[in-house]
């Protein structure tokens, strides 16, 4: 690719987690389903936090977590997402850039709190997500600044933030810069709710707007609405440049026209949570794509920042992945 | 004991800890010693965690960890400390409520927002401290409730807390009030450094108005100025009841009058963050002590207690104490 001051530049939701243990039971009396993301209110954040068991708060967000992963790399991220300026919005702003990750969006002075991710964990490693969004909904196309895309290589767009009208002009504003600059757009589905949800706007995003697709397994099912992963990959290919698609412990397929690669999982050590897999893989695949690696070694480089991610509470890299990938490639 | 709706109040500083990686030479250029505990103030409070990494916010505090750990145990415990109603004190009193400690201070409606330990973990697991205590030195003698010290078989007090005026004050009426109830007092000593400061003090205390001490090696030796353990060990027979000196690896020791016990330390995987090994300690013996075990037996659960909580980051328990004590007794 052509070279930049900037690999990736990503654009997403800015959430601290507050992560818990919880027993199967507790997920059923509060009404949330296992391995889902439910978004909640405000009022309902308050008693589902005072229901929850002690947490520990870390800096996360889908799209944070990924140019947190790429500059762990060794990769040059910026970030785009907006927090207020209280007490989680100050820590998920120090965490960011003291990760490498440029952030230079403004953090509001009024309106709702920062957001905040309440992560249960069972004992099985999944973890079911309830999203009280906050600030993150008021992001607005003037928080792209054109030139934090022009200078990236790579601009990627989270599905979690495709809801809010703003968010959605904010996310085809940035497109179109980058599409005027040369430079190349990526999108994660996220999360198999939005696709259902937008499924009619994912699929025209990820058909005429899009270079690099993300998507797990049920995700790119339900974008076609199939029942087989082989039949979701018969309607994807020749969509998009890039398919990058992830099947957890199967790991994870690249296509790009005619070519066709398969990458295994990596496993380093027991599976804690699985918070951020996805995020991280997707940080991996294009910190190498973004550094003249193929798609093959990009994979795997995904495959490695997902499994060092997973064997840890929270979707921030506790080891250095530049000095990871150095072991495991 | 005599029966008692508890079986230990805790007092001591209400903080969260603030846990990053870290250079050893981060350490020098922030011109802290290694492995020791360094108060700041609210400047360098902002300014050291501007330098630091990407963080995790858990809540902490000596004497808060150790209520937290009997609770795990399945013990009864109550929390007496003083947080702000800012975002870090909402924290605190969630983590310390749903993990069944009974807190009812109120929180403070102005004045210094709520202390915030900095943790910089070094790769050979010791942790260096750096606290701002904000509102911990607000604790006043009205906040020390007379029913949850009458209630409770044992009071136990935080060295670190021993330093504002208010909270040396506090510290009295709990153990006039404890001790007029019938009941027993405890004490740690908490830091060489607090030994050092206070040493008069802390050895008035220790030797009149104390019923269990615990102390580190470091802190015995330096309670009595002496080189070696043994010569502390000598110094400190015969002052209070009971006696518990843990020494890291060598395991501890536990002294009443004639009866002295050698207690093994318990290893339970790697070594992580040795943040909490001594509340945790303090935490089983107390509530083996306090539920009719044995001084032997309750320094064996407090061993346990010890090595769960240095297997991870953070200083209140993962993995139920209770459980665990089960499995390892």
């Amino acid at each position: 690719m052509a070279e930049a001051p900037l690999d990736v530049t990503t654009i997403g939701n800015a959430i601290v987690d507050v992560i818990s243990h919880a027993d199967p039971e507790f997920l059923i009396r509060q009404d949330l389903v296992k391995a889902s993301m439910t978004l909640i209110d405000a009022e309902r954040a308050v008693s589902l936090y005072d229901a929850m068991g002690p947490a520990v708060e870390i800096s996360g967000g889908s799209a944070a977590n990924t140019a947190a992963g790429i500059a762990s790399l060794g990769g040059k991220a910026a970030f785009i997402g907006k927090v207020k300026n209280d007490a989680m919005g100050e820590i998920f702003a120090h965490d960011l850039r003291t990760a490498g990750v440029k952030f230079d969006v403004p953090l509001a002075t009024d309106g709702p709190s920062t957001a905040r991710c309440h992560i249960m964990v069972t004992e099985d490693a999944e973890r079911t997500m309830a999203t009280y969004l906050g600030a993150c909904v008021d992001l607005t196309p003037d928080d792209v600044k054109p030139e934090t895309i022009t200078e990236a290589q790579v601009t990627y767009l989270e599905g979690y933030l495709w809801d809010p009208e703003k968010a959605k002009e904010a996310f085809r504003k940035a497109i179109k810069i980058s599409h005027d600059a040369g430079r190349k757009t990526a999108l994660t589905l996220s999360d198999s709710f939005c696709v259902d949800r937008y499924r009619g706007e994912f699929r025209k995003l990820f058909e005429y707007d899009i270079d690099i697709l993300f998507a797990n397994e049920d995700e790119i099912k339900s974008l076609y609405e199939v029942e087989s992963f082989d039949d979701a990959l018969q309607h994807a290919r020749g969509h998009c440049d890039i398919l990058a698609l992830t099947r957890s412990e199967k790991g994870s397929m690249i296509v790009r026209g005619d070519e066709v690669h398969v990458i295994d999982a990596v496993k380093l050590g027991p599976i804690v949570d699985t918070t951020g897999a996805g995020d991280l893989y997707a940080a991996g695949f294009l910190y190498g794509h973004t550094n003249g690696k193929g798609l093959a070694e990009s994979g795997r480089i995904g495959s490695i920042a997902a499994a060092e991610i997973i064997s840890h509470f929270g979707a921030r890299p506790e080891t250095p992945l530049d000095k990871l990938v150095e072991t495991h490639l």
